[in-house]
Formats: structure tokens, sequence, C-alpha cells
């Protein structure tokens, strides 16, 4: 395991030197000129000028479907589904390697440390994400289109997946996804549930997300909201990761809150797939749900960038309420990493000792950063994530200088797969 | 005059050669091996790989303030401004030629090529972006309180800037500024837009920013909206250039499209400001007004990237109008270019032969352009402007490959005009 020395890094404005073994942060002291003896053989990593920032955790993606993004553009949402159907008839092994390959490269490059995927194939993207050292959950996704049979069948694959996948973990994991309330029966999201907490497996489920979900649900379902009647099935708790959650009641908001659920914000899927409404910030955390961020799959937002995400997010809270204040600095800052991490149960999302070591080093020596104002603001309101210059997951350099070191392999990669999909839509 | 070629650029899709000579694109042909004649003694720059674009035209910012982002984030607007304005009682010309020279390094990472800037000392604004080679053009503002004496001291200010100042243009041009009609009395308004329309000058407005705005400006002026104000006044044509323009009744739509008044959206200030409403680009178009895009100034909406501008402009548009497929991709890049060059009455915002030579080289060797879909699609909704690797403005290279010559001194320079900010807040 590395063993890495931080000199002189900047951390909420003081300089400190950071050390880190066994993919922990094994001491955070004031910057001294002396290395300490426990350091002693670690690489010595000169961090003046730099700024310390816990690494992203994407709480909600697709990551596969990078390789699809710009598909349908300006489209309507029938022509869209077209054209992604069309591919994921053809989805196979090497599509989803190379396309989780992409995404944890993207990833990197702009500061997540850790992701929640929701797509097929799932060891595959996990070997994918372990492969550049990304904290990575993964989930066999649940979705019969209410076919007993295909429920049937998707349960025994279910099972095999899990018990034939070797050493899950510890920065890997894999949960159950339920995919919505409105492609998945009733009998299989009971049967999800069961087993999800009788093994301590994440329930993953897209929740809320438009107006004709929460209208066709009350239809269906004697008038209960998706919250509602996913909550009469007992599926919503402290282990479930809601995406979306945007089209909500009161008492919908209460329920989720009671139930410690996590809930995924995902702006610029949202606003780009024009799905209405606005994220209910505030009033979910005061209820007492975890709040977290998401940036959804490429082919929906076009990309995985979370400090991206962190803006729109802010401005636009702060558009919807009428007020500048709203949604300050350092709340959307644990949405986008401490909160996140809570919701996957992982010890990180901050830069404290004992935590692990999840961190991006960013070189504030841009115009993005000549302020009078404070760090987090230049980073979230003007920087881009190419300031993001080195990255520590798990305790080990992912990035260095903005390199990658796949990073030639993985493009080429994808590349070879962009050009099947030609033969695809032929 | 520089003398460029560039070999083998993607230019819509097509190889190309560009030669640009006395600052205009002089021949754009089908990619050919041999170098023509007209080319002999050019800079040969080899292209492959790379797509051309034209530069941006950012229609609204206040330059200068780029030395003041980040100041009082997350607060109210009286607190925000009780801030900007103890900085704004010490402006003096050292602090305008930094802070425009570095939000002209900023423009020119992010790919713009021609700004229209609002602000004090002008003429200082104007030496600081042709030392860099951007195209400006920049205004003496007038901003009397409704105090006569201070609007006779302002008038006499602004002759002098005009007649004193020598050679403006082909670059650089001068324009007035009418601040807004609650700071700016109605005889100065009248005198004002008579002074500019004798001199052909454009004239600079903010219109309509906030609601409190409209419902003062009726109050104030018997029912009148502003745009109904401005336009009873005579003000309103096509060489008015009105930032914002959020609130508006259908009857001011029809006003701002028969006057082809140039509109300009600035959508992050807008959202970081909580202005409210929503920008009606359509309506606009549609009766005949010239929607373009800006920035604002970085103390509000904390920076000069129109790349940035162009998805969130996007994307809140499909939102707001609950709809994915407005403001296809083809419109937003003319709000950001050519529209903006028509509103500045420049020859360029586009790459034809014959018009001046503002163009990005892009480089699209990552993660962000490895999709199935379009060009334009990954450009404005993936990838974030460090993909923009050179720029030409007005027939030479401002940035070759992500450097900007003065880059060091320019960051030093700003620098220490923040050194001295400090003292000002103590």
């Amino acid at each position: 395991m590395d063993r890495i020395f931080l000199k002189n890094i900047t951390l909420d404005g003081r300089q400190v030197d950071i050390f880190i073994s066994d993919g922990i942060f094994t001491s955070i002291t004031p910057h001294s000129c002396e290395t300490p003896l426990a350091a002693e053989g670690a690489e010595i990593v000169d961090c003046s000028g730099k700024t310390a920032m816990p690494g992203f955790v994407n709480m909600h993606t697709h990551a596969a479907m990078t390789l699809m993004r710009g598909i349908g553009e300006d489209m309507c949402l029938s022509d869209w589904l077209d054209h992604i159907w069309a591919i994921e008839a053809h989805l196979d092994e090497p599509f989803i390697y190379w396309g989780t390959k992409v995404a944890a490269l993207e990833m990197i490059k702009t500061g997540t440390t850790a992701f929640n995927d929701m797509y097929w194939f799932s060891p595959i993207a996990r070997k994918a994400a372990e492969e550049v050292g990304l904290r990575n959950l993964v989930s066999f996704t649940f979705l019969d289109n209410f076919d007993p049979s295909a429920a049937e069948h998707q349960k025994e694959s279910c099972i095999a997946m899990h018990e034939t996948v070797p050493s899950w973990g510890p920065r890997s994991s894999f949960a159950v996804s339920i995919h919505s309330v409105y492609t998945v029966s009733e009998p299989l999201i009971l049967w999800v549930t069961e087993y999800a907490r009788k093994h301590g497996l994440k329930i993953h489920v897209h929740i809320a997300e438009t107006e004709k979900e929460v209208v066709d649900c009350r239809k269906a379902h004697g008038g209960l909201s998706p919250v509602e009647y996913l909550d009469s099935l007992g599926v919503l708790g402290p282990d479930v990761i809601a995406a979306h959650t945007l089209w909500l009641s009161d008492k919908d908001i209460e329920i989720l809150g009671s139930r410690k659920v996590n809930c995924v914000h995902n702006i610029n899927s949202n606003l780009k797939l024009a799905s209405g409404n606005f994220f209910k910030a505030d009033e979910l955390a005061a209820a007492g749900a975890n709040i977290c961020l998401g940036t959804d799959g490429c082919a929906s937002s076009n990309n995985l960038d979370m400090l991206e995400a962190m803006k729109t997010t802010a401005i636009v809270q702060k558009a919807m309420r009428h007020d500048p204040a709203a949604l300050p600095l350092h709340d959307l800052l644990k949405m986008a990493t401490a909160n996140g991490a809570k919701a996957l149960g992982a010890n990180s999302g901050k830069i404290e000792e004992g935590y692990e070591a999840d961190l991006q080093i960013i070189d504030t020596d841009s115009t993005f950063f000549l302020s009078p104002g404070p760090f987090l603001a230049n980073f979230v309101y003007s920087a881009h994530s190419d300031c993001i210059v080195s990255l520590i997951s798990g305790g080990r350099f992912v990035m260095r200088d903005r390199k990658v070191p796949a990073e030639r392999e993985i493009l080429e990669g994808g590349r070879a797969e962009l050009e099947l999909l030609k033969n695809i839509d032929k």
C-alpha cells in the first residue's frame, strides 16, 4: 500500500502536512519543515500553493452510458428513447467495460473518488472502476416490466451475481436497484427489499423524477404517490438511495425525512430533460433526509463533472427560492462529499485523521482564484474541474498533474466501442 | 500583420485549410496536401484532429470587476452592495488596468475574442484589452442618480473622453452606457441618446433586470414599463444593447422586436442573484430582436466563461419551457457568436471568407468528445473551456496550446491590486 506525505498543503485556510498510509489519513498536522519519523520512506509531495479538498462522491449515475452521450440531442423524450434502446439492445461486456472505464477516467479528471452506479453487467463495471482505483457501489438492476417470468429470471441472476463474484469490498460493494415504481412489479419490489435487508445491501431506486410518474402511480395504487407507495411496501429506510425525488408533496418530504432516506439531486439531468419542478434541498434536509448530489448518466446530463453540478445546483436553488443566500457553499460541499460517503456507508468524504484518503489537490494559480473572496466560492462558482490537478483515491494517486496512467488506453478502448456502435445504427 | 495557414482543421464536419491574412479569413478551401502559393511565407499550423469554432462574443460584462469576484457570497443584495461600494469608492486607473487585463486573460482562456464592457475609466480598459488582442466596445457610463450637477459633469467628461482618446477602432470602439432607468435622469437619458445618434455610437443599457425595477418604473412614469419608458424617449433602436431584459410584458417584447434591439441574456448572473423570471429567447427572436449572450461581471456571475453560459442557458430554457427540444444548439451558438458580432457592428462571428479572423481551435482528444453525438453537443453540453487550446483574435494568435504570452505578468499585476484591496477593507 502506498505511503504518501503531502507537505505544506492548504486545508481550510491552514498550512498542514498530511500523512497517508494504509489508505487512511494517518496524521494531519500543522506544516513543519521537518518530516516526521512516521513518514520516513513515504513519497514526499511538495504541495506548496496547492489546496486540499475531499474527493467528490457521485451518488447517481449510469456509468457505461458515457459512450452514448450526445445521442438524440434537442429531441423529445420518445425519439431519444428510440435511439438509446436501439443501442441498449446490443449491450455486451466489452461495451460495459470500456464505457465504465471512460466514465471512470472522466470522473477522475473531475475530482470524483467514489460513485454509485445503476446499470447492467455490474461485475464488469466494478472491474473497470477498480482497475483505475475508484470506490464504487454497483448493483443488480431489477426491471421486470410487470412480467412474472422476467422477475423470476432476474431474481436468479441477482443471486448468482451476488454469490459468485468474489470479494466484494472494501472499496467496491454490491447493491440492488429497483428501477422505478413504473417498471417493477410489486411482488418483485417486495422480494428485492427482503433480499437487500437480509444481506445488508443498499437499495438504489429512481423516485418521483417526473410529474407523470407521480400521476400514474396515484392512479395505479389507490392515490398513493411513489414515496407513499414504496413506504407502504416497507422499502424506505436509511439504506435506500433515491435518485431525483423532484415531484414531492409535503407528506412525501416528511416520509423521506423520517425514514432517513438518501435523496440524490441530479440538477443537469433534471434541467436538460425538462423534468420540471425543483429539488427541495432545504425541506428534505430539515425533515431528516440525507441530501446528496449526482450527475445521472451522460446520455441525459452530458458529463460526470460534480463541480459543474455543484455550481448549477447552487444557482438554481438561489433562483427558484428568490434568495441569493439559499444553499450556502458549505452545505453544498457536504452534498457533494460527506453526505454521499455517508449514504455509501463509507468512512470517507472528509479530510480528517482516521478517514479514508480520498483527496483532490487544487491548483489555484489561475484567474479563477485571483479574488478577495473565499477559496470555496472561487472553486465552485468560478473555476472548472481542470483546476483539480491531482487526485488520491483510497490512499493512492489516480491522477498526477492532470495525467491518468491508463488515459491513452482507455480513450482508444472507448473509441473502438464507438466504431462498433456505428454498425448497430445501420 | 500575421499570415497564418491552418492546415487540415475540421470545420462543420469537413476537413479544410484556412488562410488568414490582414486579420481576415482570406480563403477557406477543402484540405489539400499542397500549400497554395498565396500562403507562401505564412506560418503553417498543422491542425489535424482539431476543430475550428468562431470566437465567442461576450455582449455584457463589467470587466475590471473580475478582481471583486467572490466578495459577499451567499449574501443578500444589500449586504453585497455594501462590499462592492466600499471598493468602488477607491477605484483608480491601475485597478481598472489590471482588472481588465485579468478579465481579458480569462476571456482568452475561455474562447472569447470580443467583449462589450460597461465600467469606468474606459480608455484604460480599452488599452488593457488591446494589449492582449481582444476586440472591445468600451463605454462612458452615465449614472447621475438624478443629480443635475452630476449630469453636467458626466456630459463634459464623456465628450472629453470621446474626443481626446485617439484612434478608436477598428477593433476597439467607444459607446455610451445609460446605467438604468432607476439611476439616470430623463434629461440625461435624452442628452445621451442624442449624443450617441449624432456620433454613431452604440447605447448600452441595463433593462428590466428585476421585478422591482419594473414596478418602480411604472410608478414613476405613469404606468410605463422600462421598455415602454425608454421607447417613449426615443432611445430604443438597432444601435441599443440591452442587458438582461428579463421582466418583460408581451408589449415590451413587441417593442424590443420592432425596434430591433440587441437583447443580452446573462443566465448565471440572473440565477445567482435570484433576479427571477427567465429570458424569453424564442419570443424576442420571433418578434425581431437580436438575442445575444453575456456573462455579466465576475462580482455577480463569477466568471467570464461563455461556454459555461451556453450550457446553463440551454438547459434552463429547456427546463422553464418544459421542452427538452427548446433552444437548439445552432441557435444557441449564434447567440454566443454571430448575433453578438452583429450587435457590435463587427464583420465577424462566422468562419467564412471575408470575415474577421476570430477563431477557436478545439482539441477533441478527451472523454468529453468520445461520443456518437455531434461535435456541437459535446462541445456545449459535455466539455469545458479547457478544450479550447488556441485562440486567434483579429488574425493573430492570442493563445497557443493554452499559453497566453503575458499570463504570468497579468496574474502578478492582478495579485498586487488585490493586496491593495485588503487595505481598503481595513
